[in-house]
């Protein structure tokens, strides 16, 4: 998709225009021609950038988040996992609880938002974060037959999604170093 | 709440008839009158029998569990999980899964709905948990001090909530029973 016509500025505005929309009407109400209006586009503009709703959805939340994971590489994974999470503040961390929420949602009705999440957002970011726990491995700080190497993405978007239910309260930075500190490094032997 | 007009039947007959209801239209669009038109009695006695929408919501998925984790005495910890999780099938789980995922959307708009839920369903569990945790720490096989012994109804929620996310499969007894292997027995240091 040639992308030459957009300024990095008009890019980001746009996707943050597409996020706003999303947290206050939620994807099956957002709509190509609200993300037109909002953004004072055209709907061609439009899907000849991003090719789809979902493609545009995502590319969106990819772009808000800050680099990929695999690039931390602080000399410890309990260094690289608090380095990761101090990366976004307290506000930015519930924005984001509230938009995977209703994303996950979202994607059961969904399947080719399921797959655009998989393809340009989870898919990255596993590679990422397997980037970093090889490095862990490499160093010898956790075994390579270590059974919970696996579950380490089920661990932390768990982590993220399950707060507000079980504590009613939302996600924050400190919850999510000690859940880092007393359930991920422990299971993984760190 | 004056229960006595119906029989257990008709009772489980209309929490069944309202589990149906939420997964084919989901929590917002479930109307009173809706679950009424279906389940053949009159609004009147739903809201005499319930109160509330939301109370009556919780009640049927409440209903659908089967027995209390607390009741569950095995004599191990690994033994306690195992039981828990043996005791709905794959087919249940899905279902269950699905329920949860179009509730915790539903919560963000419904606080009256976040409310019923901790009381009725995530507070009993809670302490059903609580029960089985102490009873693994008399039996001196988890530290009263592990910092993990609270995150372990995140641990279990988050595994329940991601899997389909994370590697684009539901969620089934098989995966949850070495998630527990894996991640939260070695967590508690069991």
């Amino acid at each position: 998709m040639a992308r030459t016509r957009l300024t990095p500025e008009r890019e980001s505005e746009l996707y943050a225009a597409v996020l706003d929309l999303l947290r206050e009407v939620g994807y099956d109400a957002l709509t190509m021609d609200a993300v037109a209006t909002r953004t004072h586009s055209s709907k061609a503009t439009l899907y000849r950038q991003w090719g789809s709703k979902p493609a545009l959805v995502v590319t969106a939340l990819r772009h808000n988040k800050p680099g990929t994971l695999g690039d931390v590489d602080t000399g410890s994974l309990r260094g690289d996992f608090h380095a990761v999470l101090s990366r976004s503040d307290d506000c930015q961390m519930e924005k984001d609880a509230a938009l995977m929420r209703g994303l996950s949602h979202a994607v059961h009705n969904n399947p080719d938002l399921l797959q655009a999440l998989r393809e340009l957002l989870v898919e990255p970011e596993m590679t990422g974060l397997d980037t970093l726990l090889r490095r862990a491995v490499d160093r010898g700080e956790v075994s390579p037959d270590n059974p919970a190497l696996r579950y380490v993405p089920h661990m932390l978007i768990g982590a993220f999604a399950t707060r507000q239910l079980v504590e009613d309260r939302p996600v924050d930075q400190a919850f999510l170093l000690d859940y880092v500190d007393s359930v991920i490094l422990p299971a993984l032997g760190v």
